[in-house]
């Protein structure tokens, strides 16, 4: 293992967090708030950032320094972000928010893994510099995602290659442009314009300025966390929601989608067997949601629009609350558990186990029991037309595996703080998805504030495992991965 | 489909029944109950089993016709064996049990599945022969999963071969000796003398022979059906505690491994990677519970027993409790759960997933890590020191995913009925396990009463998707095995 260029590269990406904070900084400032918190941070993480960027060595680069430097970063991202938070637990006590180190780190994960399940019993009295950064992540996170599966991955050779196509067998996504480089801007661009084009919508619905951009980095990372305690139910406002639902579903499709329909491919993009089962998934939850709950809401309407922010709250993996849907009947609160596990389309900044693979694992056990009926036939599955190969079918396969096994045993630690099964179950799922909200004592009104710091630190490493899609974390504990070469 | 053939297979199978219904019969007239309900079972059941065994067909049997035979045969076994159930509540309406023929096919599932998952808010008032055909439907149930997987799967050709392969990749079973009549002859005189010694036992623990017979066929069959409404815990006795402990242990162990103990091959049988997996499972699980039950019993030796029993049951997923696990702390109920998935030794009577699927899973996932960090390696699985081949290893894979698909789809359909989550999921859990208890409503204490009647039918299709091992089943709404050949 090549260990001088792991840690170097992760210096260099501290450099860049360092810098990033100097965005809510600003805000801070704008505000009459103390930039001190962000002033500690940023020296800190700066220093550290320097010293790791300045270690010599060689250039020899394989699949297995790739993936521990991906998942180094993100731990270390994640330690060097929570510090603006602690600063600010040290700076007003009084609040009695951010007290432990392990509240920040677990705050901070899950902003950067773009999971928003949050530790505060109360949001409002925080400083809007600190909340901006609480959202910010959120965005940073998702573009790190898109560098992550656009941008870095393709550069790691076979193997990572594998893992791209297991995640998006569709139109692939390094092949839009011939550069990994350019491609990523393209993206980014894209990223940005709807970002941008959220906020202008949020704003023109009745939002201030700086509610709009926080909702917006929220959404766009797919992320969730708000400035409110009740999360977008406090706006009490039809068009808010509808806004948010809409830019939810749309950060949850595969951003090569919009490459495609920049270039007027709208034939390709409608072809789309992954955007299909999304939407098609999206469409029957909603209904059936609607069907449950109506006897809850004054009109089919309310229930509808209602149905709709939760589905693609939890599909997105966003995890915004427009009501608490910990009340609603358990068929719906399964529902929605279920959609916990399937969460977005790959290539978006959404979690979770990805369309594509639950609809490869459908069509996987499609073909299990067709050749039981026809044994002599042979069987192929397609996706987008096109043979997936078996290789990049055991990835699915075993991904899923590793992904139920790793929420089972984290329930199973968890469980160590006695809260009940709904509970600690779908904390986890939530956590492991990048969701947020889970059920009852984690519903959308709930937090994770009562957990041991044992549980939070599991958790946290659940959502790192969940954003980074189970292996990179998994070859950390690996033994052979820590000998030197 | 030759469904001439299947029909006449089926019919065999309910004559057979017919003819077992004379047991429980003979049972009845031995306490001066009335004969009445199996009377009328018997007759019901001959007649059908011998118009359909007339049946007049050709010999096409290939695999399709294997799978949709055992499929209807559980189907129509369970829904005839139901009828003893359904005489019995009419003529004793006062009882105010079995009062739908849905509650009777569920306790008739539940028992031929060897699941034990009950319905009945009451068992001490019913006469003694419903409570003996109630735990005799397990013995048989657990001989016809000797046949299943031993005598007639490997005669379906080269496709159940794989799957037989993946169930038990050790030694394989079918190849005790050339024959597989005589292997199944083999089995079940293991079988009987197992049983046979247990009934000695527990009557030399102080059971009634009655009570010994009975609670012997449910632990044989790893059902879980008592004749007590506090299940073994009523008898309070620790020596019948521990007896039904280690033959709870001794069912869920491959029984070809105890025809290499006849054959004196010692050494294999201490080799066997599922054995050691399954025992190591054993006592870490034991072990962590008595640590975190402690504090709820008097003495430590209390603990350590309550922990075995239940950890035996458990994973045997026989279903029996010696205390209400239901009050322990979440840590130890998570525990519980977790190895209702996981579930005993393949080649046993025991249900769920199979102690060396999940070893394959788990050397999937650890094959999967390793060829990150050295990509150029080949790696192979291997199992008892040889390979296993990459086809059987998918077919676990996709096992495992259609198994917790159905768990999760099973469980929003549940859901309807609006119980809390953990009732809702661990009862489909433990249904589609074949263990029985589950959590909160559904604990070692509590029942199936309550759930709606479609909520009785889907957990008893789970029961049977589980015994099955998933893919016979499927096999049926599949619609091209609908199509005649």
């Amino acid at each position: 293992m090549n260990f001088r260029l792991v840690f170097k590269l992760t210096g260099k990406v501290l450099l860049v967090a360092a810098a990033a904070m100097l965005i809510p900084m600003a805000v801070s400032l704008l505000y009459g708030e103390s930039p001190l918190p962000f002033l500690l941070s940023i020296g800190l993480t700066g220093v550290v950032g320097l010293l790791l960027s300045r270690i010599r060595s060689n250039d020899h680069f394989f699949p297995r320094e790739g993936f521990f430097a991906v998942a180094l970063i993100w731990l270390l991202v994640g330690a060097f972000g929570a510090l603006p938070f602690f600063f600010c637990g040290r700076m007003y006590p009084e609040l009695g928010l951010f007290t432990s180190y392990v509240d920040c780190f677990f705050e901070s994960v899950s902003g950067f893994t773009t999971t928003g399940a949050s530790i505060l019993t109360a949001i409002e009295p925080l400083p809007r510099g600190i909340l901006f950064w609480r959202s910010f992540v959120h965005w940073l996170g998702g573009m790190g995602v898109l560098i992550l599966t656009i941008a870095l991955l393709p550069g790691l050779g076979g193997r990572t290659l594998h893992l791209m196509k297991a995640e998006s067998p569709g139109p692939v996504v390094s092949k839009l442009v011939p550069k990994t480089s350019q491609s990523s801007k393209i993206l980014y661009g894209i990223y940005c314009v709807l970002t941008a084009t959220q906020v202008v919508c949020l704003k023109l619905a009745g939002m201030p300025w700086y509610d709009s951009i926080v909702h917006a980095f929220a959404t766009a990372g797919t992320g969730g966390f708000s400035t409110r305690n009740l999360s977008v139910a406090a706006y009490q406002s039809p068009a808010i929601e509808i806004i948010i639902t809409v830019f939810m579903l749309l950060f949850s499709v595969n951003f090569a989608l919009y490459f495609l329909l920049l270039c007027g491919k709208v034939r390709q993009v409608l072809k789309s067997d992954e955007l299909r089962f999304f939407l098609g998934l999206v469409a029957v939850s909603i209904v059936l949601i609607a069907i449950n709950i109506a006897h809850m809401y004054a009109t089919p309407g309310e229930s509808v629009r209602h149905a709709a922010f939760q589905v693609a709250s939890i599909i997105s993996t966003t995890g915004f609350a427009s009501t608490d849907f910990n009340l609603w009947p358990e068929f719906s609160r399964v529902l929605l558990v279920l959609l916990m596990f399937v969460g977005a389309c790959a290539g978006s900044t959404g979690g979770a186990i990805k369309c594509s693979r639950v609809l490869l694992l459908c069509k996987c056990i499609r073909r299990e029991i067709r050749q039981v009926v026809h044994p002599r036939v042979v069987n192929v599955v397609k996706l987008d037309g096109r043979v997936v190969e078996e290789p990049a079918l055991r990835s699915v396969l075993i991904f899923f595996a590793a992904y139920i096994a790793i929420t089972l045993g984290g329930t199973l630690i968890v469980a160590l703080d006695n809260f009940s099964f709904g509970t600690t179950f779908t904390a986890v799922v939530s956590c492991i998805g990048n969701v947020g909200p889970g059920l009852e004592m984690v519903g959308p009104m709930g937090n994770y504030a009562a957990f041991s710091h044992l549980s939070k630190i599991v958790l946290s490493l659940c959502m790192i495992l969940g954003r980074l899609e189970v292996l990179p974390i998994l070859v950390l504990f690996s033994t052979s991965a820590w000998k030197r070469s």
